[in-house]
């Protein structure tokens, strides 16, 4: 296919610590090719491309680009639209006006859906077109991909955090709840299970949505830790669902505000944690639980990233480029396949395999009982995390004996 | 003095990411007096005296104290008790017991005031006790202290977090509020401007607890900012109090309550950050508005952490030593003075002068209109913040003609 003439780069959906990473990698790969005039960014997403907001990439310096790459969230701003059909026809109708032959979406799920129907209308309009989805989520849900750029480095951030809080949570004690983001994949939540060092260290329970969420077992669950350990840390995924189907967050609004204790009068937007917190003081009587929501902190921290997922987010742009411009293939979506402990290789798999798809933790990285993850995960997800990981270390001294209380 | 026989360290307070190069800094240093026979341990802070949970660090490796150096939290455990006069004479009975001649307490100014009154007691008691209190807090507040261990690294937390956080709210729209620890002092909140680093950048708003807080103009200050730069970051202390000196939180549950708009029903313990972001909402009718609550994992986060502040946690305890031993002083607290731009020194300072007492940030720090920092808070938290900071790139090419629509 010719598809000499411009490119056009976009970015959707939710920003990640490396999504800068593989726009760097589609500009400056796409500049070697003679036959590309201009490498074009639109601002904003999808919104960008129907309102031609474009800068020309083509007149970036490489050292900024460079720098670009090293920076957290998204370059070109990003966009929450999902196009439908009559969306797509004003996209298609910018690229046509502008003469753009190659057009790279990085982004989820969603954005491998717009890619395909921008696609599917430039091939019925008989215009050279090659359409490339690149993929970026650090919800790690994409399918066909053994995991997508963008989650290695929230991964870290969130074992460095629960490496941390389980050591504040055990100097201080009492219940640590982290809420991590995952609406119906656990793979980030689950990534905290790599904060476990020494034995006795937390987060000594996970739950995550692939699993029902039951407020009893949870109770139990908190209260066993807790009476063991002198203290219990949890990593509790922001989409956990009760066997009903209905988001915890509900379920528990309604179970405390119907609540004879009096003391507790939770309504309104109190976040997952919160009430999850209230629980737990309501029913087991413990004084310190304490709880954080991550936020948005763990897709767009400054300097916590993963080397691994910095190359891969830069390779999957590139390799995207290589697709369009030597290959010559007009579609798809760039997958990432691991082929070896640890290596990786990266296809381009037909759309509809990706577009619009979830992919969720397989039951072999969930433990039996449902609180936790196996050793499985973590083998699959220690490579992604990157190198320069710190340790924990504690104190090894032997205990002094006691001279005027009883020795226990 | 004779302080020949043992010695005992202690930690206290909130654990910071630093605390434990200070542990090191003593045990090491203590480790090399050979009239010094044990160094001891307390877990719990004054708890663990009280119960005679000692461990023995003299039989601790030196590789695992500098592996627990780089560890955050506090290693030797912590606790909240502020001890009284009758808590202070069970401190002094233990310390009596185990012939304990020279007592260590890292912490903040609780801290201080507890190392006060066990040395009081040990002199009307005639003991020999060097009693010395060493600096730490993420808040900044000690007084009689430049800055105090602990607060840099926190503070390059907030710094990364911000940097972060402007790029993905600047992605994606809307209004971020970020509420950081510091209920008095608001040194950490305010680090939150060294993230501006480009003309337009967030934190755009700082509110500190050193100012009174008006709604009124946060929703005027918020609109300005909003319409003029299409998003706005603000950075909130968890402190902030009105006029009258009510906690914004207390303030924003009533009016929110008694707000006829109907759907805004909040009340319970929701975060004041959730509290802001439901104003915003309800009252400038900006569809996204954000907010995280760093929490914990400011001061403990694993891996974010400043060189300088590790280096002078460390000295911190070294020099608490020195005092003791090599200038047989009996009591005091250390304290960090800066010289130059940028080194410090160190000095043992009577303990009246820090005990009980609190730090504020300086007029000179806060802009007139009390909602951002001046350049001379900048000038001075910038060294405290180590080396090694990334700094986030932009895209700064130039924009392409727009060949369908109207060029604006």
């Amino acid at each position: 296919m010719d598809n000499a003439g411009k490119v056009l780069i976009a970015q959707g959906g939710g920003p990640t610590a490396v999504i800068n990473q593989t726009l760097a990698g589609i500009v400056l790969e796409a500049r070697k090719f003679p036959r590309i005039s201009n490498v074009y960014g639109a601002l904003n997403g999808v919104e960008g491309i129907v309102n031609e907001d474009f800068i020309d990439l083509t007149q970036e310096t490489s050292h900024n680009l460079e720098q670009v790459a090293l920076t957290p969230s998204s370059a070109l701003l990003t966009t929450r639209i999902k196009p439908n059909e009559n969306y797509c026809k004003e996209i298609f109708k910018v690229l046509k006006a502008h003469d753009i032959r190659n057009f790279f979406y990085i982004g989820g799920n969603d954005s491998a859906d717009t890619v395909r129907i921008v696609n599917e209308q430039a091939k019925s309009a008989n215009y050279n077109l090659c359409a490339i989805h690149v993929p970026k989520t650090i919800d790690n849900d994409l399918t066909e991909n053994d995991h997508t750029p963008g989650y290695g480095s929230s991964a870290r951030f969130v074992v460095q955090a629960f490496s941390g809080i389980n050591l504040d949570t055990k100097a201080l004690g009492g219940v640590y709840i982290g809420v991590v983001m995952g609406r119906n994949a656990g793979f980030l939540t689950a990534a905290a299970s790599l904060a476990q060092k020494f034995p006795g260290d937390g987060p000594h329970l996970i739950y995550l949505p692939e699993r029902k969420f039951s407020l009893e077992q949870f109770l139990q669950d908190v209260k066993i830790v807790h009476d063991k350990y002198g203290y219990c840390v949890i990593a509790v995924s922001e989409g956990i669902k009760d066997a009903a189907g209905t988001p915890i967050i509900s379920t528990l609004k309604n179970n405390l505000d119907t609540d004879s204790h009096g003391n507790v009068t939770m309504s309104g937007t109190g976040a997952l944690g919160d009430l999850l917190s209230e629980y737990i003081k309501d029913k087991l009587a413990i004084n310190r639980v304490r709880s954080d929501t991550f936020g948005y902190l763990q897709r767009s921290f400054l300097g916590c990233v993963s080397d691994v997922d910095q190359h891969e987010a830069r390779e999957a742009g590139e390799r995207a480029v290589h697709f369009a411009l030597w290959n010559r293939q007009t579609e798809g979506s760039v997958t990432i396949q691991r082929t070896g402990y640890y290596s990786v290789n990266y296809h381009l798999t037909p759309l509809e395999l990706v577009a619009g798809k979830t992919r969720y933790m397989p039951d072999e990285f969930i433990n039996q009982t449902g609180n936790h993850v196996t050793d499985a995960f973590k083998f699959y997800v220690r490579p992604l995390l990157g190198s320069g990981l710190l340790s924990p270390a504690q104190l090894r001294s032997p205990r002094v004996p006691k001279l005027l209380l009883p020795n226990s």
